[in-house]
């Protein structure tokens, strides 16, 4: 393996885990050549004639599945820090002294640093996928024994698409779910609203094992995961904490900061016209999101404002927005409480999509880009606009990406973020990870004012009277630095990438190095 | 190319138009082995960001969409004998002087005589699709160029999955679409309910091409076709004649003979213990299919019992059924009549479904082989219980399969049939056309009597003392022959094939020979 510098300045390897890699080219600048990956095409006549695919346990299900030493196991992530399926899964692949498995979450929580041990002994080699807090910082310091691949929600979908990444064996933990394999997870008792980020698993996996607590006659319907590729059903007491899988409910920043950043962001929007009847928009479930989505709603009643959808992450208060009729639809990626659920499962104008509609950039075209707005987070932004979501300016690898690049592609993508988080600048010279090229960060909203992408005239046109803060973002940095003075950086063994952070199209663009 | 004989003892040929074919080698005897049609991969890049897909017309959206001498088009016939958009297309084709095309529709109707001009001058090559009426009257002749394929639903599914028959342009009529290509049969002047049949095509098709009369606001929801895989979107003035493409009302028979065949199935259904709580059934539209679904339902009244799934071809009957809570569910592959587009639109248990759920032989299991009961009609049935669907006794090729064949792995199949037609007996020695192997007929139900496979010995003591008219088939037989004389049989030319019928599995069945 060497280092090579890519078209954004950024040293990555030549090579993951022993496969060759495609630096990152510029934003479009990679065009892929192959064809979608083709799994081996089945026969109905090895499956059982009555559609009952039920085996009795996890065990069973992956040994018939042919669980072995180097294969790829993948999960998905909506039961959140709740999940308990995966873990069982590794217990049983432990006790069977199966090693050097790659497992392909669609994300990691909390709850999975029980598998810290796994990757100790080398059960699991590496992880593919998002990882997040103690998994981050076991990676961050050189202990994983592979390389680490980070991709976003729409990246993961393209590597499964593309044959990147093969599946061997793909398990759906299916809130309810028929004997046939068709599934939901809008209902149940570990109910978390939709499957999406299986739907990529359970199309292009060689074997499809589905799990559930809430086994229905045939059949369950809506089948958001379809029975017709699915292997085995499984039935198990439980798929995890319903209390950690979905929030009672989601709640609302109370810091002043917060709240003044959630105000800009809203009347910035209004200010450069992009608040209009029939427009879109998308913002996450952090604090500071739900309080800009309520200035937002706000200002939609008093202007007699319609959008024509929201895409969620949804929460109550954006299915308050949708029961209000301040918009037509929800397009929902993921559901964060229980208002989300009963929401998806009782308005069919709240609708369930998945990262091949909305974030695949390997498809014609996907819904990201036809948003006018959309809201994120970062942990660090530099002074040309370019910014990084999964480490802190510590270097510790903390965060997954999520749909964050995808989302970058929205007509007006506007970082809400403080500018300073425990005395240390949000704002920097050079972010400790590249993420989000500039050239698609339209705007900074910080609670000490708004920095706007120079390339965006448009916007710097339309707010110049708005009475906004604002600012350049060198005078935004300067007033931080004074307050905060510079942090320490930092120190990487620069001879070792421990993971890598690929861009939307699977070229790489960003290595993460070893905290020394 | 050579004539072998299959291991349904039937001679058919060792290539078809040039590509090697493989014989049939029993219900369950081919196993495929190759991976699935991979699609070549795409990028986002290429796609307008703001998702207008919009081409100014139909010809443009062809050009665009590389359309060349050779290629291979495929339709869908949602639209049914309302299609106005498939001789559009053509028109086109010829108007630019393109030859060679082959027509893969998935059925086609007595509007699309309009082509046979086309097939006459070469602009089509041959059509892999049902070949009704005059197209099939066109095609026994010999006058096509190339040789006909008839494939099952299920079939035509298999063979775009499995890379058998490669899309170059799917061209989808949309009765209700956006610009992004999202599209729904549900609803729009020229609704049909739903638009499965087209779902392969928009997966695997290079190019897809969606032509709408009825242009929505992103997004177009349901969206059974998703925009996602779309390449242009057309906007023209009418798809078709909405008074053809679903009936105002669906008719049932008025024939007393019919009418006690419909009778007959009912009862049978019963005592064979069939007909019970949860259990589940399919039957067609026409007027003794409808009839004995009328029979059904007051057995299922008086005896309180629920079905937990119809399949339909849905008309108002069924959907009469579903609203009066005689079942949990209609699980529907098309919509014949205004009633059952407007339950589809409004019930959600009303489902849209697809030949990759219900008929797909090479997937993961499907759901024609997990009905209870499925009732079907007939061209012709041998005395060893095979059955013809394609072709009269008179030689010609008149029907497509349809379902046909995928709906005779049900757990109990029924051909419901007068003993004769026209004077000639529908029970004969040999079956014309061999479409469905007697190893999965159960039952025949004629205005004479009821014949039970003698394989199905369950059947046969279930319903010993039923007080049905049960006989075999040979008493029927000799019966008609009595009544009606025996037929002159039509006059073959053996050494030319002018069609092949497939078994759901890819593998050759039979062969259509040209009239004499």
């Amino acid at each position: 393996m060497r280092l090579m510098e890519n078209a954004a300045g950024r040293f990555v390897p030549d090579e993951i885990n022993g496969e060759g890699a495609i630096p990152y080219q510029g934003i479009n600048g990679y065009k892929p050549e192959g064809r979608k990956h083709n799994p081996k095409i089945k026969s109905c006549s090895d499956y059982p004639t009555d559609g009952n695919k039920l085996v009795k346990n996890l065990k069973t299900a992956l040994l018939k599945a042919g669980l072995r030493d180097g294969i790829t196991i993948s999960t998905h992530h909506h039961l959140r820090n709740g999940d308990l399926l995966t873990n069982q899964v590794f217990d049983i692949i432990h006790s069977l002294g199966i090693k050097n498995v790659r497992w392909f979450p669609s994300a990691s929580f909390p709850c999975h640093s029980h598998l810290l041990k796994y990757l100790e002994d080398g059960t699991i080699n590496h992880i593919e996928g998002s990882m997040n807090g103690p998994l981050g910082e076991f990676t961050s310091r050189g202990k994983m024994k592979g390389m680490g691949v980070l991709r976003s929600h729409g990246g993961r979908y393209q590597a499964i698409q593309d044959g990147e990444v093969k599946i061997d064996i793909a398990v759906i933990a299916a809130p309810t779910a028929d004997f046939f394999g068709n599934a939901t997870g809008d209902r149940g008792k570990s109910a978390c609203g939709l499957l999406g980020f299986a739907l990529a698993d359970s199309i292009y996996a060689e074997n499809v094992i589905v799990a559930t607590d809430n086994l229905v006659p045939f059949p369950c319907l809506p089948w958001q995961i379809q029975g017709n590729n699915v292997d085995y059903v499984v039935e198990v007491d439980s798929l995890g904490d319903p209390s950690k899988i979905v929030s009672g409910t989601t709640e609302v920043t109370k810091s002043p900061d917060r709240l003044l950043i959630a105000e800009y962001v809203a009347e910035f929007l209004d200010s450069a016209g992009i608040v209009k009847n029939g427009f879109s928009f998308q913002a996450g479930a952090g604090g500071t999101n739900l309080a800009f989505a309520l200035f937002l709603k706000e200002k939609m009643k008093q202007k007699k404002i319609k959008a024509r959808f929201i895409r969620g992450g949804s929460t109550k208060y954006l299915v308050e927005m949708l029961e209000e009729g301040l918009t037509d639809y929800i397009l929902d990626g993921q559901t964060f409480d229980l208002e989300g659920v009963r929401s998806m499962r009782e308005n069919p104008n709240h609708v369930n999509t998945s990262p091949f509609t909305s974030y695949n950039y390997h498809g014609k075209g996907n819904f990201a880009s036809m948003l006018d707005a959309v809201v994120l987070g970062a942990t660090e932004v530099d002074v040309n606009f370019n910014a990084n979501v999964v480490s802190h300016s510590d270097g510790l690898l903390l965060h997954g990406i999520g749909g964050w690049q995808n989302c970058l592609f929205s007509k007006c993508t506007i970082l809400a973020i403080p500018s300073f988080r425990d005395r240390i600048p949000v704002i920097v010279d050079e972010v400790t990870t590249l993420v989000g090229p500039a050239e698609l960060i339209d705007v900074i909203v910080t609670e000490r004012g708004i920095a706007i992408n120079p390339k965006r005239k448009d916007l710097i046109k339309a707010t110049k009277k708005s009475g906004l803060p604002i600012k350049s973002i060198g005078e935004i940095k300067e007033e931080v630095d004074q307050l905060c003075g510079k942090p320490e950086k930092p120190k990487f063994d620069k001879s070792k990438v421990v993971a890598v952070v690929k861009w939307v199209d699977g070229t790489i663009l960003d290595s993460i190095f070893a905290i020394k």
